[in-house]
């Protein structure tokens, strides 16, 4: 065991403490990383604010963990000290599944470990990345390209993966008519790919203030949803939606700008279900979906795919005493793109 | 124009009288069929009661038709008269649009004119098969193979194409294991092709009162969604649910019963918006969808499929006094499975 610095916090009420977190010593197959960067992801309000019940505290979020190899076990093959790795979302499964062999692990069937908030095949509580250090199976870390910088990538280990993986399933490509809704962290990052992978991109997003940056980061159009003639004029134009929005929308209205045979992919998770005219979907033979995160083997794609394309993250750095306030801003969408701690603050 | 005999509905009262109704001249291009057997469809009671609104009046329903072509026009190429032949839901479409010239025509950008209850591109209401003959453009007539009788093909033009349909889009085969939903009209013929096609089928309908006749129609397994436990023990067991129950279903319960990217395709149309968990589709990356009718030439593969394998409507024929009843039993679901018109009554 050693003991390490973190961001801890100790209920639902958005508020940390500085305290010491224990990693577990080193087992033959795992990293030890020294953190860098970690990324604030909505997911992490959401929890900590147990907006979707079951939270455990004290809790120490962060699953956009960028950093460097400080050590590793003896049996570990593809890491070396001094490497520059990441982590995302998970850091452990059975490995022996259909979904662990085919590299879905999010699928696990014995389960999936969440990196924080999360319980241990041990039954121990996960902690995050606003920590100095973390302990993990090499299976759950992914190398991080030289091209991109460790603050740039941290949010790449879950809003990029979680973007990238609807979009490479869906085979976007040139000739792909692609509407991403909501410009934030996701959004900003999905634009990008979608764009990189040769798709005509649109924009929907509740106002055009960031009309500009939507353009600059590849896409061909940029329209206000706030505007009702944006689904008039649409009507019937894309192939595929992924929808990055946290609250409840208007799905039958979304749908509407399907496509025959078009998807609607949901990304984001409001906890109150949604209402949709089923009409909405026989007519056009249209799909609703949702897609989580992908599994080590996608994610690592993900990060060539960005390095090659040079996809990056839009980042405000900030230090450990920044959190709360930074938590209170993405709740009020002013965050431009996404949040991501200095760890050596911490 | 020549005068037929036909069964009219003047109102939304589900009362029909004898009447007679005009068919237009025949065309270089059309056929004119002498109708012999006409499908009830759940779909012709919610139209005769305005249940999806828009209804016209008077309206003669019916668009699972099957007959004899009684005469053909100049320029027509594939029909001669004395075939035994079919017309499902469409009767027009431009012909010229992506989706007509994909056989897709029910997709057509114009606009695919119904068989009854729509307007032709002329502005004349059309009047479907519950009448003693129709004249139709020879695109949108089908052979009916010799295997299959002429009575117990009439469903097929609906019921068969909208169950084939989606069954086939996804690939069903060996190996795939399909749930339907509801063992009315339309799943007992979903049971049929689904098991054809080599899947393992599971039917899940309200009690176990059908079990006898699902197993004969090729399902493996029969299970009743009154009972809870049903939920608990197939939870991830099916990649494809097809729901032919048009009353709102428990949508985030049968989703439970997906596995990892599993579909559920909603056939039936219920009139009320459905209620969705967003987690019960980003958790397992599970979709749900929608299907309708298929076009011309899915339609033909769909009837070669049936008499190939044996599929076939099991069916009450009734005559032309028997509809009001008729439709009072389909709306309690007592019928086994698809009342068919003699149309020689009408």
């Amino acid at each position: 065991m050693s003991s390490t610095p973190a961001l801890s916090a100790p209920s639902a009420a958005v508020h940390f403490d500085h305290t010491t977190i224990e990693r577990r010593e080193l087992g033959e197959r795992d990293v030890l990383i020294d953190i860098m960067f970690c990324g604030i992801c909505h997911s992490d309000i959401h929890q900590v604010k147990d907006e979707w019940g079951g939270s455990i505290y004290p809790m120490v979020p962060g699953h956009e963990i960028a950093g460097v190899v400080a050590a590793v076990g003896s049996a570990v093959g593809s890491f070396s000290v001094g490497d520059r790795v990441g982590v995302g979302c998970l850091v452990d499964s059975c490995g022996e599944c259909e979904y662990c062999i085919a590299g879905e692990e999010q699928f696990c069937v014995k389960r999936a470990v969440p990196t924080y908030n999360g319980r241990g095949y041990d039954g121990a509580p996960t902690f995050g990345g606003y920590s100095r250090q973390i302990v993990v199976s090499e299976r759950f870390v992914v190398n991080i390209p030289d091209s991109i910088e460790l603050d740039v990538a941290a949010p790449l280990l879950c809003a990029g993966i979680t973007t990238y993986s609807p979009l490479q399933r869906a085979h976007v490509g040139e000739g792909s008519r692609v509407a991403i809704v909501g410009m934030g962290g996701l959004g900003h990052v999905a634009v990008q790919i979608a764009a990189a992978m040769g798709a005509e991109v649109t924009v929907l997003s509740q106002t055009l203030a960031k009309k500009e940056d939507g353009l600059r980061f590849g896409a061909s159009h940029y329209h206000a949803t706030s505007d009702r003639q944006t689904f008039k004029d649409l009507r019937g134009s894309f192939d595929l939606i992924l929808n990055t929005v946290s609250a409840n929308l208007d799905l039958d209205a979304y749908l509407s700008l399907l496509r025959v045979d078009g998807t609607l992919v949901t990304l984001g998770a409001p906890s109150q279900p949604a209402s949709v005219g089923v009409f909405s979907l026989i007519g056009g033979r249209k799909s609703l979906t949702g897609s989580p995160i992908g599994g080590l083997p996608a994610t690592q794609e993900m990060l060539d795919f960005c390095a090659e394309h040079g996809v990056a993250p839009e980042i405000e750095l900030i230090g450990a005493d920044d959190v709360e306030d930074a938590y209170a801003r993405v709740e009020k969408s002013t965050v431009r793109y996404r949040f991501v701690i200095d760890v050596a603050t911490i």
